[in-house]
């Protein structure tokens, strides 16, 4: 039996077996459709209002202040353009960092054709968004900012607080992208003066294809899908109860195990940090290491190609990614790690390892014995190594 | 123990045994993002890719013209405004019936505000839009006709290969909402020259929160939800892989069960129409006899209210609806009914029976029991049926 070690967590995550427990009851035996008034439509209801309480919990919100999307990149979508049209009225200016997720870029490069004007920030050297250029980029017909509380690629935490505050101030509204932040930090919509936020259940060990935008009361926002009267006449579709029901479990799952989750997330990645940084010359690690998301560690290996990295490694049964999942199907590298300003021969030889709490250090053993191998073999086959070394 | 009957299952099904089984693996052990390079990735690709030939071979399409959304709404808004918005350069003319889903006419009247022209095709009373109607709609600005090819609440069936003949020669694309069609019709996208279908899985025994849109090669679409670059980059967003296996393993059933499910589900149907002609004086069997989904059965019970029926009957364990689960918040009467020209008694006394292939004649016998009780108890209550009487 073939070693198999996934980590992968920040593309995605398995579905722990008691977010599964509470899930199964909803495709089979409470099936019904939760608008519907008689008893088994009732039941389906009263799953979905207890997901969404337990949401709204975790993230310090209010129920009626939750609506749930088909997962991240529907709720990253309904903000930018539903924030965007409701509020067109008194700007059309739109600040977002340069490192947000594909689903709001690509929303944001369709909103420019129609007339909007998006500013896309810079970020230093660890992936963080200056506050200063924020301040400097705001104007009086702004409507919009979003950033992303953790960035899925490096792991950068933003000073989402003080940028809240400051936008707050504008009389703009903030957006944030909350997808992989939920998990890895404690989000407190109320603290860090967010308007409306995005969620994803499968990268918190939930299902995929659900996910929550957070609309703080009184925010104006036009609908994305058009439909019947599901979550309060602002998203149509047949709600998909078990899904649900499912993100609401492992929401509360996070509420619960945050610190313990991180504490151990924190001890793998720095055992595998420390193990690579000793065995592996020629690395280098990238993000912010004051502020980032504890288990995913984004590390470039000179003089390397990241795909044929993550090829070896797929052989020996270790699963990372080089980059976001979403763009894996593309030949582009990084506009993360290229917004970050990484020299070409980090950028080739970026490797995201994203780690699970149930990875041991045997595991990291094996991988950092493996990566020592393919690293050398990769660089004994490569030019621009040898040219190096001369 | 009392007894439960689900006569709903046009609101939606229950998720059937051998659905549930494909789906399970792909929650906890075949978990990756299909999206992926690794293995933990293809093996999740895998799954997505029989899906999506399942799917494909059931509709006689090929299977890089499915595109998977998150439900059959989101597949009505992608297609209308997709449609709409990709070809707005030819014409700004759209023709749907008036008897379409709520996601296809509140996307229409969205599109109106912004200056497309819409054109609702009225219905004769048993539910079926006229082709005369449409030749007379035509004009050489239209770029889309959308029509259902069967209603969700009386379960009429259109003309839809005479209709998308007529669209096709006029040079417009042709839309149909194929969601409460898919499992009561053999359906045909060659034989019927449909260019754009929507579908669904939770009405054939499928789960929650999946859906797709066919896509005729060559049709110009433009995005509706925007991100990575699944679903050959046009709809953004990680893949809802267990979701879609389940979703392939019900349109296989269907391409399996079809003839021998209708006719259970004729059989049944019928068994309940004539008892109910029998027992219950005053009554209106609503839609097209001809052509019907097998499991619909619309009827008004006239001088009764349908809200009181339905929760009637489900204080009794039976659950049935009074017009489409989407808008059953809302206290406004169906759309669908209206349009076919209901007089007000029979508009509201109208409630729909929507049978599964495991109801029984004796679950029968006891509906139609409970059924004559109520309504003779609820006509005793009634002014309007006392003024009748005298």
């Amino acid at each position: 039996m073939n070693k198999r070690i996934y980590l992968d967590n920040a593309a995605t995550t398995q579905v722990s077996g008691d977010v599964l427990n509470e899930m199964m009851p909803y495709f089979t035996s409470i099936y019904g459709n939760s608008n519907s008034l008689h008893s088994f439509g009732r039941e389906a209801d009263n799953g979905v209002d207890m997901a969404r309480d337990r949401i709204a919990k975790a993230i310090n919100a209010t129920s009626s202040e939750i609506y749930f999307t088909s997962g991240g990149t529907e709720a990253n979508n309904w903000a930018i353009r539903g924030v965007a049209y409701a509020n067109q009225n008194r700007g059309k200016h739109i600040i977002v960092s340069s490192i947000e997720h594909h689903s709001i870029i690509e929303t944001c490069k369709d909103l420019q054709k129609e007339g909007f004007e998006v500013t896309y920030l810079p970020v230093d050297e660890t992936g963080l968004v200056s506050v200063e250029e924020l301040l400097h980029e705001l104007r009086p017909d702004t409507i919009l900012v979003s950033i992303m509380a953790v960035n899925n690629e490096v792991g950068t935490i933003q000073h989402i607080r003080a940028i809240g505050e400051i936008v707050k101030d504008f009389k703009a509204y903030f957006h944030t992208d909350a997808v992989q932040a939920l998990g890895s930090i404690d989000i407190n919509v109320q603290e860090m003066n967010i308007d409306v936020m995005s969620l994803s259940a499968h990268k918190i060990h939930g299902p995929k294809g659900v996910g929550a935008l957070y609309v703080k009361k009184g925010v104006p926002i036009k609908k994305l899908v058009y439909g019947g009267e599901q979550e309060s006449n602002k998203r149509g579709g047949t709600t998909n109860v078990p899904a649900i029901v499912g993100f609401g479990k492992a929401c509360a799952n996070v509420k619960r195990d945050l610190k313990i989750c991180n504490k151990k997330l924190n001890e793998i990645a720095t055992y595998f940090i420390k193990k690579v940084e000793y065995e592996i010359p020629n690395i280098k690690f990238n993000g912010n290491f004051r502020q980032k998301a504890p288990g995913i560690v984004n590390v470039s290996f000179k003089y390397v190609d990241s795909e044929s990295v993550l090829i070896k490694l797929d052989l020996k049964g270790i699963a990372v990614s080089a980059g976001s999942a979403c763009a894996s199907g593309s030949l582009e590298k990084s506009h993360v790690l290229k917004a970050m300003g990484l020299v070409a021969e980090d950028l080739n030889g970026a490797v995201r390892f994203s780690f699970g709490v149930d990875v041991t250090k045997d595991d990291v053993d094996y991988v950092v014995r493996t990566l020592v191998d393919i690293i050398e073999e990769l660089r004994e086959m490569s030019p621009i190594n040898k040219k190096v070394k001369k």
